[in-house]
Parts: structure tokens; sequence; C-alpha cells
């Protein structure tokens, strides 16, 4: 058998030139030379957006001032961009809506839950899943009387007794990029009597997905990854039709009543998903995340899926012939649009590989992560950073001082 | 007696020629022509900050990406941005993180009260106070098995029975302008077995504040108000220091964790008021915030709130004149930066009136609302609003349907 001919990876100039999503990368503004991998954690720059938030802060602000709110319809943002994210997560545009963090719409939504349950007082999650979610979960639990259940992966669907209220899962794992079922595991939970949860924080704008279709109960998922909205961007929740009515949000305010300017003395909930705004929306952040959801105009997510698959795959398989790096096994046929490499000094040898020009990040102690969404990467780019690794473990220069572990963000 | 020299103000060129605070107006972009009486809503754009964000998009996320975490210290802004807030509100700088909304945060605060005072069941509330307050009270009040309790503003003291957990106020009230004795109210708190919850959003930034001498317990206030930080800007929290190692808010999340980047399983609250942060900062919105709170670089609280006393009072004086106006009396020596007419047919009047250029806002039905921030409002620009007034009432020009009701924001 010739090996070669076996193995060879096809030419990535081959596959650029093949890519039907090549012109897409088009539409970010990424520094020449650098090859940036994690987007999964903070999505580049999209090139329209220096031009629009020159106008959003010198005209909207600074020229329309309070005159804003309903001449440049920023008080319709939150739905707005809701609407135009749903299609990206296969959502119908009145599911969804933009607002605060994922943390804090974790809150809300579980609380809903709970209120929506009453008599089940469990809340489920999967053992080492992202801990924000966990610690927003211990929070609710503390205040609400509830308890958190963690259970390793294989036995989720088994853990749903009829005490659990809410499924709480991430749909894409932020560290081994592991994907669950949503249709089976909302299935699942609703069999048992229970609500589902689920975080795409790592799913949405990098896998294809279908809310509505696949029975999910409620979503929530960030702006700042995949979806391009700019550091700290705004989150979203998404909830099912059938739950509108029923919604009750443990955090209300203003902007989810019914009439915020009518000043009422009593809460009462806006119609649909609007409930879910606490505060006055963040506009720059919005209009940031805005152009962000904009650069997906037109994209096929089962084709951005595919393309980002490949591109792990490729990076995967390469990666694996390096001297003292394990690759982490891909978890199923359908996984998050990263991977993961393990080397015991993971910070050391990332913090020399940037200073190659290749950008990924490290999740302790032994893991360095890659992202490779499909929007922005190339083929090239990929073997651009398996060699730029290769050179960084032949030379050891990672041992050098100078990329001794620094700063708070690994 | 001459009633002429007895009751004529100063003249406004004079007056403004003598302002020590004159000159802060450069520190902002302004619409030329425009009389802006809507800061106490919106503050205006600093001049500063079209330059600074587009540095911020194009150079730290653009060109920095991930590595401005550390490398442009966006990790830090929240902490950052407190104690360059703290001095304008009378705080240690250890004592303010910036974060969410002042929705979000009251939240938080009043959980956190709440579990500090067990057997006390009772949020304490001034009715027709800012509304969304109540809605959050309303909404914790529900999980967490509490009660809301609101009474007139003069029985507030007399309402702090043993039952009572917190005490909520808004410090100016947001529609008359009250202002209530923050020490006093505090100190009956304390001694009632309560804690002290104060809301800021018309205050910080208006008032000369003393937070830390005053003994408040806990605080929130708004960053898109006097603080200039732009629509939707991050909110902020208060905490003195003998409650930094009891605190534990409900909502909590990664960004509040001591070690968010160690990815713990279980939650553990990092030191004093960074334990409040839930999901990541919004940097764009943030660093908005930070050029606001410069536009107070080396003013005087006391000075700015001596002002804005001058400007109000003029503006009450000229518009009682004004025919089928009535003004709303100044409740008492120290007040809120704003003046309140009314007039029953405000929206209309308010609509006819932006249309000559002179912008404050409505709180229905009847009452329209001025605001004068000491940085950069004129005396002139009191007369001339006043002018413009008596113009549009006078002309009855606000009785056209182009200015008949529209739009969600009053």
């Amino acid at each position: 058998m010739d090996s070669l001919t076996e193995d060879a990876a096809p030419d990535a100039a081959l596959l650029d030139a093949a890519d039907a999503l090549a012109l897409l990368r088009a539409r970010f503004s990424l520094p020449p030379g650098l090859i940036y991998l994690d987007g999964n954690s903070l999505g580049p720059l999209p090139a329209a957006l220096p031009a629009i938030m020159a106008g959003v802060v010198a005209q909207e602000w600074g020229e329309g001032l309070i005159r804003s709110w309903n001449d440049a319809g920023w008080i319709d943002l939150p739905m707005a961009l809701g609407a135009r994210l749903a299609p990206i997560i296969g959502a119908a545009p009145d599911h969804v809506v933009v607002c605060d963090s994922v943390s804090v719409n974790l809150f809300k939504l579980a609380g809903a839950a709970l209120a929506m349950r009453p008599g089940r007082s469990v809340i489920l999650m999967e053992a080492d899943d992202f801990p924000t979610d966990a610690y927003v979960m211990q929070g609710l639990a503390r205040l609400a009387g509830a308890t958190l259940r963690r259970v390793p992966r294989g036995e989720i669907a088994g853990a749903l007794g009829p005490d659990v209220a809410l499924l709480l899962l991430t749909h894409a794992h932020y560290a081994t990029g592991a994907v669950h079922d949503m249709a089976a595991l909302s299935a699942a939970a609703t069999a048992a009597g229970a609500l589902s949860l689920w975080d795409l924080s790592h799913s949405a704008g990098a896998l294809a997905l279908a809310l509505d279709e696949d029975g999910a109960d409620f979503a929530v998922g960030c702006g700042y990854k995949y979806l391009n909205g700019g550091p700290g961007a705004p989150a979203f929740c998404y909830v099912a039709a059938r739950h509108h009515a029923a919604l009750a949000p443990p955090l209300q305010a203003w902007m989810g009543h019914t009439a915020p300017f009518d000043f009422a003395a009593d809460f009462a909930p806006a119609v649909g998903v609007r409930r879910l705004l606490a505060g006055t929306p963040p506009i720059l952040a919005m209009r940031a995340l805005e152009a962000g959801i904009a650069t997906f105009d037109g994209v096929d997510m089962a084709a951005a899926e595919a393309k980002s698959r490949a591109l792990v795959r490729r990076f995967a398989a390469a990666a694996a012939a390096l001297p003292g790096i394990s690759v982490d096994a891909l978890p199923n046929e359908r996984h998050g649009c990263q991977c993961v490499l393990r080397h015991p000094e993971a910070r050391r040898v990332m913090a020399a590989l940037i200073a190659r020009g290749v950008i990924g990040d490290v999740r302790p102690p032994d893991r360095m992560r890659f992202g490779f969404p499909a929007l922005t990467t190339r083929f090239a780019d990929v073997d651009a950073a398996v060699a730029a690794l290769g050179a960084v473990l032949a030379s050891g220069e990672w041992r050098d001082e100078r990329f001794a572990p620094r700063g708070m963000v690994s």
C-alpha cells in the first residue's frame, strides 16, 4: 500500500480555491500575517464596523441624542437583532431576543423554568461543563431552594428523575468540542416532565442548529465568539413559542414591561421574549453585534459546519505527528469547530506560538485550544499553524523565560 | 417697591462669564444651535470619544484581538472604572465596580442583602419611586420569599420595623427631584437592623455625594445619564467595606470568581466588589463610559451641584410666568438637577419645543422634565429654553398634527 497516496491530505491551496465560503473572509479586518485561531474565544473585527461605529457615536449619539431611541430605532434593537440572529440558530424571528450576558440570561431562564415546574427542585447539568453555568446555577439554587445535580456525560438521560425541573446543557462543550444531540435530550427532558435549557456559546455561528425543530425549550448564547460581536458583546435568549405566555423570569425590569414608558407601579410582562429584557439596552455594543451578525448574511450554516469540520480534522491529523503533542480525540461524527492539543507546558508553548503569529488559547493545565470558524479560516492557515507549532517544539524556544506565564487571561 | 429691581434675574451672559465650570462644555461634542436639557436621560457625547472608540475598535479589537484582554487591560476595566468613578460619588476606590445595568445590579445587591438578614423578609421602598426598582424587587421577592412594602415618602423612617431586611431608596427622585438625606436614612436603617441600598441614577455626576461618610451600605447607579457614558452604558455597584467579606450576590458568575481562568467546578467569590461581576465585561461600552467619567476630571461636585441648582431655580422662576404652565415646587433646599413643568398636553408641547431646538423629555401624563447638568448647561440656555417654550405656547403650534404623540420613548 502506498501510504503517501493513502494519507496525504489534499493540497491546501486547492481546497481554498474550491471553498465556496472563502470570499467571506473579506467581511473581516484581520491583521496581515497573523493566523487567528481563537475566534471561538473572541471573533475578529467585521470590516464594516469601524465606519458603522463612527456613525453610531457621532450621529446617532452625538447629534441624535435622546431622539435616537425612536429615530434610530435603538429601542427596538434587542428584538430586531434577535430576529436577525434567529435563522442562524434555526429559530423563528420572534423566539429570540438580544440582551445582557450569557450568565445573566442563564439566571433569568433557569429561574423562570423553576417557577414553571413547582414541586420539582433539581437542576441537572453535565459535570465538567463550562464553569460559569454551574456558578450561576449554584447562586440561583441557593436563592430558590433548588438543588444542582451534576452527572457525567453518559448518565444525563438516566438522571432525568421526577424531581428534575430543568436540564441545562452546553450544546458544544467548551473544552472537548463534544456535541449533544439536542433533539434527543430535549425530548428526554420533556418525557421526564422537565424543561431543557441549551447553552449555545460554542454553537451559535459555528454549527447548524435547529432549535425550533429540535424541541428545545430555552437557550442562551454568546455574541462575542463565533458571532463576531466584539469583546463582551451582548448575549441572547431563545424561548420556544409554547412557553411565551407562562414565562416569568425572576429578574424582571422596565425594558421587559409591556409599557415601560407608562411608568406603572407594578410589573406587567411584555408579550413574548421581550419580557426577558431588564435594563436599558447597551446601544454601542448592540450595533457592534449587529455588524457581527451581518457577517453571516447568506451563509448556509450546514456548509459552514462542514467546512469547519474539515479544517479541524486536517489540523488534528497533522498535529498528531508533532513530537510531545497529543491530540484530544474528536468526540464523534459531529463536534465543535475546535481542536484541543495537549502539552505539559501548554501556556509556554502557546506563548511561543503566538510570538510566531499563530493565536490560540489555553485551558489549564495542559490544553491548547484552536478554533476554526468557517468564515475566516483558510486551509492554508491550518498548515501554517501546524508548521509554526512544529517549529516551536523542534527549537525548544518555548523554554525561554519570555514565554513564562503572565497575565490573568490565558 | 421696584419689583423690576427686586425680581430681575442677573444677566445670563454675566453668569456664564463668571462660571468657573463653563470651560467644561468644551469636553463635549454638542450639535450647534441645539439646547439639550435631557442629559439627565442621556448624557451628551464626550468630544474625545470618537477618536478613542476608533482606536478601541481598530487597534484593541481588530489588531490586538484576544491578546487585548491582558495587553489593553480589558480584564481590569470593571475595577479600574469603578476606582475612577469612586471620587465622584464620595467612595474609596475599591468600593465601586462597573458592571451590568442598574436593574441587574439592584437584583444582585438586594438579593445579597436579604441573605445577610435572615429572619427578615421585607424590602422597604418609597411608593412612586422609579418603577424599575419596584419591578426588580417584585421579581426578587417572588423568588426569595420576601415581601415588598411601599410607603409614602414621609413614612419611610417609621416603617423600618423589625421585619425589614432592606431599605431601597432613590437618592434623587426621577420625577420630582426630591433628595433624601442619605446619612439620616442610612443611620435609621442601621438602627433598625436593616441594610440600605441607594439608587444613584439621578445623583451620580449630578450631586455631591459622600457614600462612605454617609454610612450607605450599598448603592447602584447609572452610567448613561449624568456620567455621559453613552446609550445603555454599564452601571455601577458600591459596597461599603464592612460588607465586602460577607457579600454573596445570588447572581454569581465567572468574572466574579476569585480565579475565573482556573475553571474550577465551584464558585469561590473574588475579594471585594469584584465578586459582583457576572458575565464578560462589555468592552466597547466600558471604553465609552471611561470617556464619560473622564469628563469629570478635576470637577468639584459641590460646585457642580451648586451651579445646577442655580440653573434649575432660574428656569423654574422664569417658566412660572408662562401661560398654561405650572411648575412643580422644588422639593427642598437640595434637589436633583432637573425641573418639572406641567401641561395637560405635555407630549405635544415637548414635541413642538424639540422642533424649535430645545430638548427635554416627558413623563406622562402631564410632566415635561428638563435637566441642567453643570458640565454642559449655560445660563443663556435656560433663558433661550424658556423663550422657546413661551413661543410654543403663545403660538399654539403644539396643536399641529405633526406634534401628535408617536414612538415608544417619550
